[in-house]
Order: C-alpha cells, then structure tokens, then sequence
C-alpha cells in the first residue's frame, strides 16, 4: 500500500493521504511522499487544479507522535531530528503555496494540530458537514507553534490565541464563518461538490490561474506601495499572453474565447 | 457630457463617475479625471467628505476593455501603454488612501475588476441592497492581480483566493459580513443614507479627522512597535489644536465644544 | 483605597481596575499599578492565568480626560507631559503581550477608547452582555490614533475605520462577530463563566502556554518563511520538556499526563 495516491482526470489531480489507521499522520514517509509528488505535479502542464484528500476517517491528524517521541529519545533530545523534521515539513507548506495549480483541501473528519495547518495552507478548502479543526497540541504539553503560522494568517487573533491554548475545535460551519473553509456540504457529497469547485476553476485559463497563484503569496508579504509595483507588471505580464487577447476580444464580441482545452 | 462631475452640499463634495455607457470604465480619461479631482479636493479646506457613486446601473466595471486591448495592439504588446495605466490606476487608489478627507463609495449595480479595487481601497463603503462585486478577469485570461492588493488588505485569505480563482460574485450581504462594505440599505435610500453618513462624519472635528485618517493607512503598514511609537506622537500634535482642548473642556463641563462648523 | 487590586486563587491573578468613580480611567497613577503588578506576576511562577476586570459599571474608559487637560495646559501644550503618559500607556500594553501568562480581560459596561485598546491587546476577552466598544476620541476631537493600533490587529478595516470617525459603539454581540472579544454571557455569569475560561487555561501543561504566547506575538510580524523558521526552533525547544515527554507517552499509552497540578 502506498502512503500517498495520486489519481488524474480530467486536469485534476487527486492526492489521497493513505496511512488511515494512523489518522494519515504528516509522518516524515508522509512528508516525503507529499513533496516529490507536488515537485512533479509542478512539472505536469496537464494538471490545473490538484484536490488533497484524506482516507478513512479523519482529513489529518498531524504529526505522528510515536515519530517524535522516538526522535525526541535520541541523546540530544530531537534537536537534530525534530529540527529535520519540522524543517521538512514547512517545506511542504510552503510547496503548496508555490505550486503553480491551486491545491484545494477536502475535509472530511479531523482536520487536528499539523493537519489544520495543511487545511489553513492549501488555496482552498471544502469541508463535510462533520469536519472539525484543531490546534490541540496543547492538551499533550506541545504548543500547536508551527500550525499557528498557518492558522494566524487565515482568522483573527483572538480566536486563534483561543484555540490556541484551550484545544477548542471549531466545527464545520465554525471554520467557514472564521475563514478556514470555504465551503460546507453534506459529507455524502464531498467528493462530488470538491471536484466541482475544482473542475470550475480548471476551466478558466490555466496560464492566468498561475499568474495569479503567484502574485497572490508574493502580494500578501509586501507593503502596499511595493504590491502595486509588483501588481502592475504582473498584468502587463498577463496582459503578454495571446490567450488572454484573444479572451478579451472574444468578450467584447460576445462570443465564447477559443482557448486550449 | 463631462466624464466625472462633482458636486459640493454642506462640506461633503459627491463625485459621480458618469459614463454609465461604458459601466463607469476606469479608462485614462476617467484616471485622470478622478485623480485632477481628487488632488484639488485635498486642497479645498471646505470639504470634509467625499462621496464616491457611480452614474446609471453600474457602480464601476473595471478598466475600459477596448482600451487594454489597443495598447496591447501596439508593438510592444503594451509593455509600455498598460504599465503606465496601471501605475495611473494604482496612483488614484494610492490618493484616495493620502486624502485628508474621509472617502465613502456609495456602490449601485456591479463593481467588478477595478471597480471591486475602488471600493476596497475607499475608506468606508455602503452598498445598495442589489450590488454585486467580483474579481473576475480570471473569466477573460486576466486574473484580477492589481484588484486583489486592495482586496486582499479587506477581506480573508480564502474568500480572496476563491473570488480570484472561480470569478464568484459576492452579493451585497456577503460583501458587508466578509468586510467590504460597511452598511447594505435599499437601494431606493441609497443616496439618503450615504448622504447620512457622511454628514455624520463631516459633523466631527474635520482636523482631528484628518490626523486620524493620515495615521490609519501609516501605522497598518508598521509593527506594533513602531506603531505606537508613531500614534503616540500622532496623539500629541492632536491635543495641540485648540479645538481639541476645547472639546475636552465642553466634555468635562457637559456641554456642546464650540467647534467652526 | 488602592487603585488596582490582585486577589490569586488557583493559578488565576484577578487584578481589578478599582476607580470605578473615574470609569477606571487609564491615569498615570493607574497604568503605574498595572506596570508594576503585570511585573510582579510575570515573576511568580505560581500564576498560570490573568484575569482584568474592572470595577463599577464599566469595565474602563480610556485616558484620565482631566490629566489630559492639565497636562495640556502645560507651557509646551503637553508635548512633554502627555509624550510619555501615551509612551507609558503603550508600555502597558506591550508588557500584556510580552507576559508569560495569558490575559484575559473580563468586561462589563464601557470599553472606550484606551479602554477599548486594552480589550483588544489582552489575549482574551470574554463580555457581558450589556458590554458596549467604542473607540469615540472623535466626539471630542481627539482621535483614536494609539487604541486604533490595538484595534485594527483584531478587525478589519473597514469597520475599524468607521468605528474611529463616526464614535459607532459595537454591542458585545457584534463585538464577538468583528473578533474584538471571544465569547459573550450573561451579565450575572461573567464573574463564573470568565473564570472558568481561566482554569481551563490553567490546567494545561504552563510551561508550554507559556513558549506558545511568546511564539505568538514573534511570528505574526515576520513573513510566513521567517516564521517558520522560527516557530520550527519552537518546537524543538517544547519537545525538550520532559513534562512534553511526558504529555506523549501519556497520550500514546491513553493515560492522563503526570504533570505538576
């Protein structure tokens, strides 16, 4: 069995975190196993949206704690390993914000510690109606810092610091209310109304999507003045393409653009 | 037919973006009008609100289409033409934001693209109840990158992505619970309780006003650290002015601050 | 009668703001009890939690508007004077945040200007119903310039904006939705069900609260890359807590923690 499947169809590629009988822990295989198939997601033109999914009953329940506890025996108390570790996986959050598709997380379940920080770093997220999310390392003595990151940049300050250090979960309809999912559906419709929103977005025009995934991350770290700057050339850059010509023209003469499908 | 008109009532000067033919394009025409405008407003000690509407069933659609599309005709594929429409849009967004006086978009019918961005970037915004806004040029090939800077600095992270991405509109209702706009009214009051609005704001000390509102854009862009130590000093020039020990006295004594009006 | 009062049971420092006839104002005298005892408490290992709170029907109402006047009535208009009553206040704000132990602000009746920035930087906040947030320097033509940096890290800004120059109060109810405060009860309950929040806190692991706060205030003014980098030492330092080792092997082997009570 492998750890993590990837299944294509129709632009969209569907990433399934397959360790179910450990809550598909963010185990360094895991770590691994999600980087070297986003590199090459990077690479594929053909895919345009990617979907990341969890098997069995919880999304993701983060770290795999067995793993830290045996990096943590080592005789300088992890420091070497869990620095690995932790550095491994900020890499792979930081891949999926880099990744020229979107990625759009499909909750079903937990969604807990390093888990809803994958949900609060993916473009997107849709989640079935009995998802939950929390940043509960707090109740084993382990500070959810490294989720944080990724939580504080998704809702207010004030519920975060909650969640924080009460363990609190959110539910479903919580989560889209303070800005962590977009979307909530009847969990027997998950899958079908994930690859909805994913096949919407495959249909526009794959080359501005990228553009834009770019401009959106680099953006959101400047000052306004320096993101205007910045802004302009990307759309002049945009505005370069012959499929965005001709998507103009195909507007202003009310016809359908003829784009690459 | 003049493509910007404006008129001054009681301290509050309305400006009427008025080519309801093209919905309101932010053409170079209409840049350079709302910019002349705006920078004679900033001298003009008898204003102390501005009012921003649009003319006919949109409130702003964006840029002028045919526009982009015949700088983009020009040999260089417009790197020239369109950098410098999009450096003279971002300095109009950039003007509004460095006015003394306060800017309230008064939003009828669609405000999408750029027009999405102008009512971002004003400083409060009141819709009618039929208003509609997106950041759809993802529609056309153009991903809306510029829109998204004043967008994403009022609205979260994954609501932005989405609009950015799908081309989703937001209703009315949406935009004020996800932080767009201020206040959604009827449309048949839109004009009254814009009016109402700003007469409440213009009734302040318009000095006091002033300093806050220079200080407001200065102190986002700083940590916390250096915001305090900026509003701190900000605090002092504004117990300088008379008029503000004034307002003291009259608090402390129960009575109305005799302030210019 | 003392000025500020600290009552310590359980864990749990309760200071209360005690000028209940000056609304609690944030006078010199005031900010330097609330300097020197946050000191004390950021010293006592024996304090896991702080709760503030006010006494009298308001929770706290900004500056000492008659040490504003005399300090303005100062030769140099309180260029000196008031310089360091706001530097002092800003101090008191940045000790809540850099304190080792959680605060939560406790509020019933008024949170105004100063007092309303003191909402917004403790940690927490839990409101009666009644409660009412204003920042309305603007009525009395002083600007809310140094509570607006407190505010604007909590709400967005179009609200932030129309609070500051219109003098609109939030009830508690759109306070909670804005992100201003947490949770919202009963008037009769806010004594029980605030500390209640407080324990919950004080039950978890405090050494690990305690990296956890620090790491909350760093990484949310560094990039996302530099916080993670950060926040990956974080955890590294959390996992050498042998009461972290301990919080593990419990969870693994489905055991309550033995930590210290």
């Amino acid at each position: 069995m492998t750890i993590l499947t990837r299944a294509d169809s129709a632009h969209v590629a569907t990433l399934t975190l397959n360790a179910p009988d450990r809550l598909n822990a963010l185990s360094t295989e895991m770590l691994s196993a999600l980087h070297r198939t986003l590199d090459a997601i990077a690479e594929d033109a053909t895919v345009r949206v990617v979907i990341l999914r969890g098997a069995g009953r919880a999304f993701c329940a983060g770290h795999d704690l067995n793993e830290l506890r045996d990096l943590r025996a080592q005789p300088d108390r992890g420091a070497a390993g869990l620095k690995t570790l932790f550095d491994r996986c900020a890499a792979v959050m930081a891949r999926i914000q880099s990744l020229p598709q979107p990625v759009i997380a499909q909750v079903q379940g937990l969604a807990t510690a390093a888990g809803c920080q994958l949900v609060a770093t993916c473009d997107l997220a849709v989640a079935g109606d009995e998802a939950r999310f929390g940043v509960n390392g707090v109740n084993i003595g382990l500070f959810c810092s490294t989720p944080m990151v990724a939580l504080t940049r998704n809702i207010g300050t004030k519920m975060a610091f909650e969640m924080l250090t009460t363990g609190r979960f959110l539910t479903a309809e919580e989560a889209q209310a303070q800005g962590v999912v977009n979307r909530v559906v009847h969990t027997d419709h998950l899958d079908r109304d994930t690859r909805a929103l994913a096949e919407q977005i495959a249909g526009k025009l794959s080359a501005a999507v990228r553009i834009g995934k770019r401009a959106f991350y680099a953006q959101n770290q400047m000052t306004t003045t320096e993101a205007y700057a910045y802004t302009g050339a990307v759309m002049v850059e945009n505005m370069a393409l012959d499929a965005t010509a001709e998507g103009i023209d195909a507007f202003l003469a009310k016809r359908k653009p003829d784009w690459p499908s």
